[in-house]
């Protein structure tokens, strides 16, 4: 299929069953986050999938990729934002699995309805929203501040939208932990699992990612730290097998 | 000072200013988890520090060593271990530095006021209490086990008896973060360092070390992981450097 590009468009390789997925460098452009995030969720066969703040629609694709889900959908509030990852879909011809569907977080369970996903991934914007400090570039800022949604709108319509049991995987800074959790208890979300991430094995955590399940109690297991670089400039065997490099 | 040892008691060495200690096989004895605490708490010059729950006595004898704090203060319910550790206090000849109170961590802040310690320290039983799942011996089940007091009880009384912005340091299993967490929201103590202890570079964490400040809010710092065995019987350095081998 032809897909045309619009200025400051580029595409990229996934590394990944040949897709390859159109960023513009004026927009935010996906990071190891989302990477480290798709490779840190589980989707078993057949399940549906809900990425919330899908930006390039990177999470839904690469998920496409390495798992056996049936359905991937990628909700995106900015227009320009989700026309963008409908066109990566339609790259790589995934219009049959993966959905891009324009519409805000906030409203995601009036959208899609409550209990309707069995798994919802998401790398939201981390930092808190403070007035005044956000660059001028409008699209860059909702996608790195807490200005159209916050941890709590993140968690409270994740919870919603998943079925009882279902899977929520979040990819977030570890400095706002105690808002990660106080969120997760206040609806029902248990954190099952986390994995902190470290540029450095020396150095402290610069990303958590969380497992947490809808309803029920359970205890929650810190995974074997993931370092990044080996050295300056070599990334570690592990992270070499998450980008799936060969 | 010559110092009377009771049946199915030893002395151990600290290695630290010639420092030793006594312990009870029958009893609970310390464990790494004690050392490791007494590691990644801060106590500044002329600081009160107030140890719940102390058993033998050993995180306030390390502090005692390792920091210019002031006053060591070990709170602890069972009045044999109690009186134990009061013998190891006498054997370093620390008693105008460290003091053991017989008495209830339920039970602290009426025992010695509201706002009254710099720090807090706390190695508490980890286990949930289920009726009938702890053995026989029963000062060992109280030492391990939620028996006399849970997660709750620690973290309201250490935030009682702590001074604004005084320091709370805890050790824990990471298996407990949600209640962890849930608790210190509740009582307004401010996770603010947390470090994961991992038995092996590649293993999930079995311990995890905890500051949060009384009052405020603050972002947490996830510190670089612990790594407590570089290969089989063989520690790596950083935990030599903690127990002060040379």
């Amino acid at each position: 299929m032809i897909i045309n590009l619009k200025e400051e468009e580029r595409i990229d390789d996934l590394h990944r069953k040949g897709y390859q997925i159109i960023q513009n460098k004026k927009r935010f452009c996906f990071g190891m986050d989302a990477v480290l995030l798709s490779g840190f969720a589980t989707v078993k066969e057949g399940e549906k999938v809900l990425d919330l703040g899908t930006g390039t629609g990177i999470i839904p694709i690469l998920l496409e990729a390495k798992t056996k889900g049936k359905q991937f959908v990628g909700l995106e509030i900015q227009e320009e934002v989700a026309e963008m990852a409908n066109r990566s879909v339609l790259l790589n011809d995934l219009q049959n699995k993966v959905q891009i569907q324009l519409g805000d977080i906030k409203e995601a369970s009036k959208l899609f309805g409550g209990a309707s996903f069995d798994v919802v991934t998401t790398n939201p914007p981390y930092m808190k929203h403070e007035h005044g400090l956000q660059n001028g570039d409008n699209s860059k800022a909702i996608s790195r501040h807490e200005i159209l949604c916050d941890i709590e709108d993140v968690i409270r319509e994740g919870a919603k939208v998943l079925k009882p049991r279902g899977r929520f995987y979040m990819v977030h800074r570890p400095n706002r932990l105690t808002d990660i959790f106080e969120q997760c208890i206040k609806y029902k979300l248990q954190p099952s699992k986390i994995r902190m991430v470290h540029p450095y094995k020396n150095k402290s955590a610069n990303m958590v990612l969380l497992e947490a399940i809808r309803g029920g109690k359970c205890a929650v297991n810190v995974e074997s730290p993931l370092i990044v670089y080996e050295e300056t400039g070599v990334y570690t065997k592990e992270i070499y097998d998450i980008y799936g490099y060969e």
